[in-house]
């Protein structure tokens, strides 16, 4: 085998990490004196405990990281956190069972957003904080991970996204380390802006600062069971759908921004897709909605149309209407974009637009090569050559894709779920994107009354999507554990 | 532009071919005493007029065929031939339109088996003759094409199935009619062999020959409205299953055993896979058919359960029993089949066997890259490398396929057809199997009642599904058509 060493010092780092965020709702429900304290101070202290007991047992080089190693970190630590994340849900009562808990947690450390929560307007504030710090948390870990590690490791086609920075894991950890702190900076300044504009739209403080944590993330949980539909308020949603394209962008162009390249977001052919769909499939449901809703004007229409578009296509989740009945050419539509997604490089989910870009490319050279058996095409991509190798991950990628989400759903239909319950929990649980469609697990529904092995499977499902499949399928392989 | 006189050469060629066999049914008729004979023979005259027309515009050199002319000769054979074979529905008033007769004709040569026409019990014996013949000679047609023109196209990485005999565009049409008299052969024999085992099974003898004829074409164009469930006999159930699948393997290995390599049958991996799906796939349904079915035994259950895989999974589309009344499970099982398909190479439909086999290999090389970032990993497909062009053609054609069916579902869906209609209706007609899901168009529905738009969208998707995408999508490239 190989050294587990460092593996078990970073986790046992980001879990004492964890275990000391704790105390933030612990203060919080402390200051509105609210028992539920005393729950996440023990929960912090169990937490901190066992992550420092880890980075005790682990020692070794931390500089060095073998590809094998890091995949282990990687879905070590995001398994082994949303356990113990879990444990303030459990033992506050919020949820009944530690599969509920788990199940939340999950959801919120993946930014995926599904709840199992009812009652979320009377929940004590700590309870709402600690669900917003987990995606806000998740959120800087997926654009951390995505920047750094998923380039190295080249997983579904990610080393498109190989900056100099990364070029060898030996200097995976120090690199990552260094461009965290940029990432966080932009990250906490977004989630700065964000409260400070629902504020200003009218939010009370508590709202703006939980919703603004959940936006920049594209997590999508709520202080509401209404999600956004509570606040009733045009502004509101003005606000979270710039904050959830921001988040939906390469942070790393932000980053580039910052030192002096300001026109690399501009330029970037990610983006131009990633923003075209969306106002083109806003229009789309815009003019479908339109005839639907007699009494609102065409503006109204195509602000809503907007808000859930993004919403859904940034997998953040938040629900402003039940689109689920607008009709099947719209819940086609949410579905496409479920499984599209946001821009790699981002809190974003799904399948990302570049993969869509590189597919569809793929498709036109393939069309190409027929007419002309003898031509020579080379695939660009941001101006770069894209290499074979690239192709067939990401062709991969989608493949996969799709064959995870119909297995998923042939599970879930033998645990008795309807198979649009069945397809759409297991498309928005691997895509993290959150609400399903239908009656059960719709925009207006709830995961809390699906069957315990359902939660666990759509838990698994939401690691292996944010983990973009691979990192966690390379375990089944038998040669990953030789040495 | 290019030299249209090779291919205006060739289809006239086929035209008339088409022309002359019209005949058969005008005879039938005419020996039962039936007036629709007039019709026939009048189909006939300007169908071999019109052919024998167009071969004299075709002057040229037929023996050298670009690339570009093989494409345009394809398509347009697939267009023009079933637009005459239309005429005489139309015209003997067994549809009442033309769109009808054209649906139904496309349905037909494409081996597709989706029919408009009710009452065929009563139909006079040319008509019913005449739709088997058209999926006989699409069947032929089918496996033809499959093995002279699409490895030469490197249609969807059909180059895996290159022969010596085709390596260059110049030879296709002298070897294309060499090899042509072995499969003619071979399918005659077929269809020989399943004509008398389903009179000694019980059926009468134009029953027996004509589902002999859509058996073999893995067409699934019956004589009776309830398809096979009509004879309600076990022993006919048995020889269709037999010589669905005998018709869904690769020709070119027939034909190679019987010139002294018997073994290649026995050792292709495409076979192999395929027969082990249609026993899985056939226990599944089993499994799920038993508790439904109280009153009949475990056996018959298999009978039933199998017999349906194997019709859906080689695409011919007969039915015994409405599987869409089988529960979610089984819906899906049977989409799956839809998408799947049997062998490259034979009459079968769908995406084929190999390609799903590629894909997964390509998953799996993609993870053993992720876990050993500098391994060196060959893909091999029956004992032989693959190269990375095959690989992304046949990745295109799987995102392709699936991306075809997405837009033709909402496009039908905007027709005013309902989600499972549209989507197992978009999906069963560019994987040319037949039979989609749901009361209109489920096993026991029929296509009649689907607006005239609907029709000629699906007309369209079975040609762009049996030519293999590519061959038609090919057209659209401005550049196709400089010179």
């Amino acid at each position: 085998m190989f050294d587990t060493g460092p593996i078990f010092l970073i986790i046992g780092t980001l879990l004492a990490t964890l275990g000391v965020a704790m105390m933030i709702p612990a203060l919080v429900d402390l200051a509105a004196a609210n028992d539920d304290w005393v729950v996440f101070a023990a929960a912090s202290l169990v937490t901190t405990l066992v992550g420092l007991g880890l980075t005790q047992t682990g020692s070794g080089r931390p500089a060095t990281l073998s590809s094998r190693q890091a995949v282990l970190m990687t879905v070590g630590a995001w398994t082994v956190l949303p356990a113990f994340a879990a444990l303030p849900l459990l033992w506050s009562e919020a949820v009944g069972s530690y599969t509920d808990a788990f199940f939340e947690a999950m959801s919120g450390i993946t930014t995926t957003g599904a709840t199992v929560i009812t009652g979320l307007d009377e929940m004590p504030p700590g309870i709402l904080i600690w669900r917003s710090m987990l995606q806000w948390l998740g959120g800087l870990g997926v654009v951390v991970m995505a920047v750094s590690i998923l380039p190295m490791l080249r997983v579904g086609g990610m080393q498109l996204f190989k900056t100099e920075a990364f070029d060898t894991p030996d200097k995976i950890l120090p690199r990552a380390t260094q461009i965290s702190g940029s990432l966080i900076g932009v990250f906490s300044v977004f989630t700065f802006l964000c409260a400070l504009a629902y504020a200003a739209a009218g939010m009370a403080f508590e709202d703006a600062v939980n919703h603004a944590m959940t936006t920049v993330a594209t997590g999508g949980f709520s202080t509401r069971d209404n999600s956004i539909a509570a606040f009733d308020s045009g502004a509101v949603e003005m606000v979270a759908i710039v904050f959830m394209i921001l988040g939906s962008l390469p942070f790393l162009l932000y980053v580039q921004a910052l030192q002096g390249r300001p026109l690399s977001l501009v330029r970037d052919s990610q983006v131009h897709v990633f923003l075209i769909l969306l106002a083109l499939f806003s229009l789309v449901i815009a003019a479908v909605l339109d005839p639907l809703t007699a009494e609102t004007g065409a503006l109204a229409d195509l602000r809503t149309a907007t808000f859930n578009v993004v919403s859904v296509m940034t997998g953040t989740g938040y629900a402003s209407a039940d689109y689920g009945a607008w009709g099947p050419l719209a819940i086609t539509v949410f579905l496409t974009l479920t499984l599209i997604g946001g821009c790699a490089g981002s809190t974003a989910c799904g399948m990302k637009v570049f993969r869509v870009q590189v597919a569809l490319k793929t498709v036109s050279q393939h069309v190409r090569r027929l007419a002309y058996p003898h031509g020579v095409f080379v695939m660009r991509y941001n101006g770069r050559a894209v290499e074979g190798s690239v192709v067939s991950a990401v062709m991969s990628f989608i493949f996969l894709y799709f064959v995870l989400i119909g297995l998923l759903a042939i599970a879930l239909m033998a645990m008795n779920l309807d198979p649009l319950t069945a397809f759409s929990g297991a498309a928005t649980a691997i895509a993290n994107v959150g609400p399903g469609l239908g009656e059960v697990i719709g925009p207006k529904g709830n995961f809390s009354t699906l069957p315990d092995a359902a939660k666990w499977a759509l838990s698994g499902a939401m690691l292996i999507g944010r983990l973009e499949l691979f990192t966690v399928l390379v375990l089944i392989l038998p040669r990953f554990w030789r040495s």
